[in-house]
């Protein structure tokens, strides 16, 4: 289960927080290190230094200019965040992230991704709203700035508990899973982050096809719209009913428009 | 609670852990930090340079020569060990610890030491039976090493959890609904049923304008787009929102209906 979770840092500025990352992973049993748009080299030798033996993790980093790329065949994506700030968004704790994995996690080729943000200013908005949910640590308001790797630390921890809580589950009774009372059990497998992000930009275009949406005054519209459908986690068969609406849509307001043009 | 809970560090040699230390706690809002026969000194520049701006903590650090002076006043020794060595002790995971808190810290002149070693050796056998319980986080068999800093930010994440528990549980008699947890904080009241059912309503009628929908071979649609739309507990904004996208819908396929009829 560990090895279907990556940790994604976008924007890291200094290669000793990548490295002390690195170290923190292996201390937890995760290996899959993937960096955005990383604003230092992550194999500079203060961050093997920090990673203090986590060389093979850092040798296998990947890197990606977006952060779309980092996380497009993932079923679930959390961003770590202080707050929602503008519009609130699902928020977990650390404890219930951990709580969700077994579920979440449930099927093999499933992926999840922790994305954290940069040093000095964290995710930016439109980082925040590519994801399904936010996780905070609960920190002290008074001195509230953790540390990148005690932040990994702390999540990375929680995900490795979840794991050894639920292997000792397996061996010793059949525990049934705790469920999400509003999840469903469906045989569907969920929808990836790139399919929910071309579907975004198919219900935007329909949107300002149809006249709703105007992208000069965006008044969070499609923020809204991201939340709602993320936090509902859409299989491919709903994803697929609502991409026809959209194209069905698009046929009459292309017809119309093709009309009064 | 939280100021019941003392750090000690024994036989620290890098000034640097000292102050990753320091800023560990002030995150997780712990306040008193002991050493024991530091081989640093705790007031080197690197240590504030890690601290981060936790200052006053590094500031008011006590120093001991011996561990017996630094938990003299304690009623319960916990001790971080990788292992109990020749003898087995009474061994807690972080998370057990963390149950105990509000039993063993109930009485406020009640005060609990968390024992740190060194960062080559850990504590020694000696210390380790000072200890009323040893404590052990449990890390990855192949890369076991924690940094003292992130072993410190683990344990003392478990204490801030444990008494943020203890906070909610004491000031809500009225337990916490049982919601789902990608649940958003907002002020905006949830949709009620009626305005759902009139939504879906809505729904169904647009769907059919545009020649998505026919009521003659449902094939389910509705009943998804319902467990859908149902799951994802919409509030009365978002609801106003689709329902609006609706309205266009209708108004570009009632113009074009208009054309073709």
């Amino acid at each position: 289960m560990l090895g279907q979770i990556r940790i994604v840092l976008v924007g890291t500025s200094h290669p000793g927080n990548v490295g002390g990352v690195a170290r923190a992973m292996c201390n937890m049993g995760l290996a899959t290190l993937t960096l955005v748009a990383p604003r230092c080299n992550p194999h500079d030798s203060e961050a093997y230094a920090r990673a203090s033996g986590a060389d093979s993790l850092l040798d296998t980093i990947s890197v990606h200019d977006d952060l779309g790329d980092a996380v497009g065949d993932c079923r679930l994506v959390v961003g770590a965040s202080a707050r929602s700030r503008t519009l609130p968004w699902p928020m977990l704790t650390p404890r219930q992230l951990s709580e969700r994995l077994s579920s979440e996690l449930s099927s093999p080729d499933a992926r999840l991704a922790l994305v954290f943000g940069r040093e000095d200013t964290g995710l930016s908005n439109a980082e925040l709203q590519r994801c399904h949910a936010h996780v905070h640590i609960p920190t002290n308001p008074d001195f509230a700035s953790l540390n990148l790797a005690a932040a990994v630390q702390v999540l990375a921890y929680e995900c490795r508990m979840a794991c050894l809580m639920l292997e000792s589950a397996g061996t010793s009774e059949t525990s049934a899973p705790v469920e999400n009372t509003l999840t469903v059990d469906t045989e569907e497998p969920l929808a990836t982050h790139d399919e929910l992000e071309h579907y975004f930009s198919h219900l935007e275009q329909t949107l300002i096809d149809i006249g709703f949406h105007d992208p000069a005054t965006p008044r969070q519209l499609m923020a809204r719209l991201r939340r709602l459908y993320q936090r509902t986690r859409l299989d491919r068969l709903e994803l697929n009913i609502l991409r026809g609406i959209l194209t069905a849509t698009q046929k009459r307001a292309g017809d119309n428009h093709d009309k009064t043009s």
